[in-house]
């Protein structure tokens, strides 16, 4: 009978495996499948529901914490997250597919786990989410700085969009085709405009993690632990750290430049 | 600011894009990521812990179900589980990443969606689960079916394997040590016999779900359904079945030939 | 100084191997980059030069022998030719590239080698020339056959079109423009017709090697060879064999379908 | 028969294409194959035939001015070539197979139509020579730099061996048995001593070429040519120069940093 194993075993050579190029820092980008109905049918608020971004965030945070020594930056808004591996990473020896695979599931897995502490028992998940997920290489600390920059440049786009346009139905009673026309071809100038002058609202006062999405980075943080013998003893340790900064500036980059350096 | 994202979007031009070759079955298999600590943690019995193997069952199901037109065959065993998709599909134009992580997304999300039903409210899940996930391709019907069988096989050496392996240690007192250096180099032959005159199991009559896994097939039945009228109808629809037949055998295929013909 | 080699031999990891899928037939294709402006340069005949075609005939056999047990099929027109490996062949490990490169590397060094043997001394070549090449797989025997089908049908496509087009200027007196203007959205029928009415020729009567192209195969023949006692002895060999069948019909296949079961 | 021909045309879409990960230099490396029986067929010169690395140098010239814009750095020895193309080469879109097979059948080519010119009338070239190909990404500065480092020190390594090696064999009358015997395990201090003390050899006096391989750059040159007047005019234009430089040192990069930097 291992004999009739032997003889089937064969099959495992047709298996691929693609590595990720060395030396390059790894963007692991998960997107949910078909939110525009997910987000319908759980009632997300509109344009932006803090319990499934919160939710999101817990699951990058999950993610964060396992894998400790590759992760270095993440960032994430609607309905997705990236993770920046190390340019030295070599989990999984850089095996592209495992990385996207149990990257995916665990996520998936998380927010399935973790749902009901943000939605309350009054919204049940009504079935499984699905999330891609693609590992892609950049070689130079440009080409990292401009993935990040342009998912937050992203986000920012999205949200001055939706912003405007559930203002103007909401708060202005336009249909959504109404709202669709009047913010057709705007630069982004006459959106905080109009934001302002009509609906009285400061767009850069609206809450930054909606405006600049999350951001999980480690930050060494003093802790005071407990030792052995029952005497409080301070530590050191890195924690991941929420934050909503603009990562697209030079400036912060210069201070927290340690990220890419790992 | 447009203008900003479109500065960032060339990014996107690192990303590859691996597709199947085109008319061949495509085997997606998922596995576990360090179950053996994950089946201890959560005490699964042993060597098999029902409530487990039917939640995977359960997930398989869902995964079968949410792409009826392409999963033709499905097998899975221990923490594993192969699906096959028709040699035609283009589900997401045969992309491979694609087609690899939302699997492993789904099924570890339905994993944790329905953990509850199986381990009830004793068993609580300590943590969320991870899948990789692979796809292969596989040119001819020789190839396939070895695929299946190679599976299958798998599952019956680990079963008579690990059958032995807890009744030494279950009914014959032995450490584990002492059991592997019993069990060290016998064949199947010497397995069976020793089960029989040792502990009185007949290894034939053991559940088929542990000797040859769990495998799911579309089977037409026929169901009586209501119409707008509120007559029944009968109508014949195509359903997941869970079977746990020989899928080695050519008999079974001459039978069940139509699904590679998809 | 090996010291230092070693410091340095990192750098091999970032090499990639794909193979080519197992129990696929795989096409090698062979194209002559920019052959327009190669074919202006040494005053080709048109719309066929024969010495063209025979050389990259001969090239052919060369690379047909070069690799025996493994090309089973080679068919070519223009400046293109396309090798068939067989199913089963384990050539470099099925190193996909390492394929491609050398039979590249082969094909236009024999060009150049025997270029005079066909061209004399009267037509030397100028320039080295450059062929682009490429492998892919085949997983059924249709498949193949459509492959090999392609390239017969747009060979005899495009000598039809070539075939009127020099035809309507050498003979007709057009221009370059009023040819292709005459040409254009015309069916093969009507082609024919023009051929026939307006210049006197049988399409197909033509050359066999101009309408269908130039195949490679391997034959038994029967070989009369002389043994070390100096006594001729009768072997049967098999050798490459020139032919210019119509090898999209079935006909043909079912006779000579022993090519596809190697 | 147009329809005849595109009822086949799917076929294509089994064609893969990598693609090079952008902002990486690539190396292009070719090398012989099997140039141990091919070096002893043509009789090569032992240990380095001037003519064959002349030859070599002569084909990696006529690449290198094939691509001007995008080679800016070659290095070759014994019977290989590696050709650097500029991180921001879009060299056929940067399209793996297309450049590999492209630089390996020129390079071939180029080998044939040049051998003459080398090796002369009383050695005429017996049969087509093979090379394969492989082109392979570097991030970073010290990845490309490493890459020709540890070009730069097989070759010295494989030299200073091989002078031994022949030195012993021809001048020390002993076996290819005993020579190897000989160096087995010798460090290469103890080899640069054998040669000094033994056959009066002082290794860094033997010739650049051999001890450092061949490198090929682009160089500034002014030029006296002549206008459409009959005047002569200065020019200056970069042309290829040949060099056997240490490139492994850090200084020659400091000089020569802006190859790196296009
Ligand atoms: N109302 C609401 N909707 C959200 C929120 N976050 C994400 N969504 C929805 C809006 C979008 O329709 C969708 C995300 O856009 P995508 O481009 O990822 O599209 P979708 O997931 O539908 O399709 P895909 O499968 O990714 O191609 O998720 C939220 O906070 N509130
Ligand atoms: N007790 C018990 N353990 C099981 C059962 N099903 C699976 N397992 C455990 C036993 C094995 O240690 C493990 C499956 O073997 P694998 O080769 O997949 O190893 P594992 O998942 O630990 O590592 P991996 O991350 O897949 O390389 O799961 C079960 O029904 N009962
Ligand atoms: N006059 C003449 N020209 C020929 C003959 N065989 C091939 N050619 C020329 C005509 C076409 O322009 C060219 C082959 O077409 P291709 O599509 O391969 O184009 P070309 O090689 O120019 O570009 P490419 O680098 O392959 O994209 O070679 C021949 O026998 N006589
Ligand atoms: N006598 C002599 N031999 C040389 C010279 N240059 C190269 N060769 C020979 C010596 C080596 O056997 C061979 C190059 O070593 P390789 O590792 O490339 O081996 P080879 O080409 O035989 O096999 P391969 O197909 O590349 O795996 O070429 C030379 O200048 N003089
Ligand atoms: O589990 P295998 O044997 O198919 O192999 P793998 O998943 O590629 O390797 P591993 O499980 O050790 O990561
Ligand atoms: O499947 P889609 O349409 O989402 O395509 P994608 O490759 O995921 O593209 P994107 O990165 O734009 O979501
Ligand atoms: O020549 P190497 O060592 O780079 O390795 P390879 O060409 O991949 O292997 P081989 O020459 O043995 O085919
Ligand atoms: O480079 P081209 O334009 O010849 O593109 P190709 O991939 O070679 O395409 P084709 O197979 O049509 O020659
Ligand atoms: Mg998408
Ligand atoms: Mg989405
Ligand atoms: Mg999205
Ligand atoms: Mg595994
Ligand atoms: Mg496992
Ligand atoms: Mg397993
Ligand atoms: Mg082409
Ligand atoms: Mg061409
Ligand atoms: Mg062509
Ligand atoms: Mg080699
Ligand atoms: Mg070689
Ligand atoms: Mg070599």
């Amino acid at each position: 009978s291992q004999m009739a194993n032997s003889k089937f075993e064969y099959v495992k050579n047709f298996e691929t495996q693609e590595k990720l190029l060395p030396n390059c820092w790894t963007v692991v980008r998960l997107d949910g499948r078909a939110f525009h109905r997910f987000s319908d049918e759980h009632r997300f608020a509109k344009p932006n529901d803090d319990r499934a971004l919160m939710l999101m965030n817990h699951c990058a945070e999950a993610l964060f914490k396992e894998f400790p020594g590759e992760i270095v930056f993440a960032i994430g808004m609607s309905d997705e997250y990236s993770f920046v591996l190390k340019r030295t990473s070599n989990l999984w020896s850089r095996r592209k597919t495992k990385i996207e695979t149990c990257f995916a599931s665990f996520f998936a897995a998380s927010f399935v786990l973790h749902w009901s502490k943000f939605f309350g028992p009054e919204t049940p998940l009504l079935y499984a989410p699905m999330f891609d997920c693609r590992a892609t290489c950049y070689p130079s600390e440009r080409n990292i700085r401009d993935y990040i920059s342009w998912r937050q440049a992203d986000c920012h786009i999205n949200n001055l969009y939706n912003t405007c346009f559930w203002a103007l139905i909401q708060q202005g009673g336009l249909s959504a085709a109404a709202a669709e026309e009047a913010l057709r071809g705007t630069l982004s100038g006459a959106k905080n405009e109009m934001l302002f002058t009509r609906f009285g609202i400061n767009y850069n006062n609206l809450s930054p993690m909606h405006r600049r999405g999350s951001i999980y980075i480690w930050r060494q943080v003093e802790m005071t632990e407990t030792a052995k013998s029952g005497e409080p003893i301070k530590r050191v340790r890195k924690v991941p750290t929420l934050i909503h900064d603009d990562v697209i500036s030079d400036v912060w980059w210069t201070q927290n430049h340690a990220i890419l350096e790992e």
